[in-house]
Order: structure tokens, then sequence, then C-alpha cells
């Protein structure tokens, strides 16, 4: 693209950058903001920027936070016994979205991948291990990916808990998705959900 | 959606301004940025802060420019005997895409519109008189919408300019698209196109 501007040019790289933005989308985000009020385009640089530099994740769960505890970990109708164990901050937002789930979370940062060379020491796993351990949780819920990878970390957390006889280790429940077409869902998922069928309540 | 963190939320909230940028797509980008390096996020937000700060009308034809006049007014590549007349800065990018026009461009900021209170004031269209009238102008070429705004404004123009006899303007060419199905053109391109008919050359 010819933009006959350098300082445009670089302004639609930038936006070019973010995922899903192409050439011709980053265009017309940098137009905009170069037609728009001088006040609203820094308001927009401010909060990307106070974004970067002071938000914290939280010391209990690792959730994002605005303070050192996050408002989940720190809300009094919170169920503290309960702990929805995640790979990262995007499922937390999935979950409380539903407004199903009253427990507290624990983000990991990831799964154990030895190709990509994440081992456990790479996760927040043995501060989840003393949450359990100093706590009184009573169930850990793990909301994590069906992978190789996501089965892996579930096993070593189950076995670094081995010892913890008081709480219980549930996975969410897998099948075909509510609302879904039995012939459009996969044969893994289609399988797996005859397997671990559901008792009728009749 | 529950962000847990008014940061985030901000930081959202401003990339959801943006054109065609919904709460979703909003939040993917603010995580992006988030888990990306500090040093990429301040390059970024510079990119946009310089482009507002520093970015700058020609003072010839009112394109974006870097200085004072812009690189294709200053081009002696240019011909400058050659005016094409588009409505804002987004037309001179398509036609420049276009790799075909070797001449230079005024900007008129809009189009004559009673209804939205534009007037032949409110737009580029006096500097451009001047221009003809002591340049070397020899053909104006009418690269504007055509609307019944756009025709107005094509019209005003050329009443402002009938004593300059040197002077030939012409609108670029509108029909079916090339590569464009004839039982697709909408009835009113379909028609004119027909009574716009050219010559074919045996």
């Amino acid at each position: 693209m010819n933009l006959s501007s350098k300082l445009l040019e670089n302004a639609v790289e930038a936006f070019a950058t973010l995922p899903g933005i192409g050439k011709k989308s980053a265009l017309r985000l940098a137009l905009h903001l170069l037609q728009a009020e001088p006040a609203t385009v820094q308001q927009f640089n401010e909060a990307i920027a106070k974004m970067k530099q002071n938000i914290q994740f939280c010391t209990v769960c690792h959730n994002l936070s605005d303070d050192t505890i996050c408002s989940i970990c720190n809300s009094p109708k919170r169920d503290q016994s309960t702990i929805c164990v995640v790979e990262s901050i995007k499922e937390v937002m999935a979950i409380e979205n539903t407004q199903q789930y009253h427990g507290v979370y624990h983000v990991l940062g990831g799964v154990i991948s030895p190709i990509e060379g994440v081992g456990p020491n790479d996760l927040n796993i043995s501060d989840l291990v003393q949450r359990v351990q100093t706590g009184q949780v009573k169930e850990l819920i793990m909301a994590i990916s069906p992978t190789i990878e996501g089965e892996t970390t579930i096993f070593y957390i189950s076995k670094q808990l081995q010892e913890e006889e008081q709480v219980r280790i549930s996975t969410i429940a897998r099948g075909v998705s509510f609302g879904g077409e039995l012939e459009y869902a996969d044969e893994l998922t289609l399988g797996r959900s005859i397997l671990s069928r559901v008792q009728y309540k009749k």
C-alpha cells in the first residue's frame, strides 16, 4: 500500500500486528483515529498504557487484578472451598460469563507440554497444592482442555494431591453440546459421550 | 462482560469504539497487548500518538502529508498539469493503488450537501480554482461519487471555472465493472452504461 505518509504507515503497521487485523482493517482503524478528536485518541492510548502498566495478577489465583488480590478471591459471596482450575484468564472470563459458578479460581498459566518445553515448574501448580494443603478446599474442578497436554496436567496435579484425601477432584462434563445435532458432532466427542452416559431421571 | 479488572475493561472499551470492532474482538486485542512485551505496546501507542500529533495536510492538495507539501505534489515524476479532484484521502489511496494515474490530486474534504449543511465554502474549492487560475493546469478529472451531492459539486466547480477555457473537465468512466456479470449489475449502472456506450474498435 502506498500511503504517502510515513507516520500513517507506521500507525497502520502497528494496528496490523494485532491478531485478526489485516492491512485494510488496520488502515480503516488508523484513519478513524486520525479523524477523531485529539482527546479521544489520547484517552484510547491512555487506556492501553494504564492497563499495561498497572494491571497485576492476583497473588492467590493468578487471575488479572487491579489489586494484590482479585475481586473474585476477595468476594465474601464466593465459595472459597471450591476451586476451578483453568489454563488462562480467558477461561475465567468464559466461565464468569455463564454466571453458573460461585466458587473461586486458580489460573495455571498453561498446561504441561514437553514439546513446547513447559514443565510443571513453569506453571502455578506448587501454590495450587499449597492452597489445598493450607485451606479448607473441598473440591477442585478441572476445567482444562481435553488434549494430551491437558490430561497430563490433570494427572500431575492429582498425583501431587494424593495425600489430601479431603479434596475431591472433578472435571467438567464433556459431550455433545446443548442444541447440537448428533450428526454434526465429531466422532471423538460422540464416542466419549456414549461411554460417559448419564442415568436418565424417570 | 465481567472482566474482574477495571483497567482491562477500560482498554476493551477503548478498542470497542473503533469501527468494526465489537466487544469480543476488543477483548482479544486488549489481551494480546496485555501479553505482549512492554516495548511492543509502547511502540504501538507511540505510532498512534505520533501520527495524531505530527501528520499534516498538504498545503497544495490537502492530502495527508508528513511535510508542508506532500510527496505526490513534490514529485518531479508527477504531471502537474492534470489534477484529479476527489472527496477524501481514501480516494487518493484507492487511485494510487491502481498505479494507473501519474498526475496530482486535489482533496475537497467532502461534497456540497445542503441537507448536511455543507456548502461550497466548507470545502477546498476556492483554492482549487486558484490552482487552476495560476498554474498550467490542462485537465481536471472529477473522481467524485455519482450521487446528487457529487453531481452538484462537479456542476458548482465547473461553473467556477467557466472563464478558464484552457482547462478541460472530465469525469471518470462509469459502467458495468470489468469482470462483472451484466445480470448482477444494478439497473442504474446498466442503463447508463448503455447510454454512454463506447465505439468498438474494429
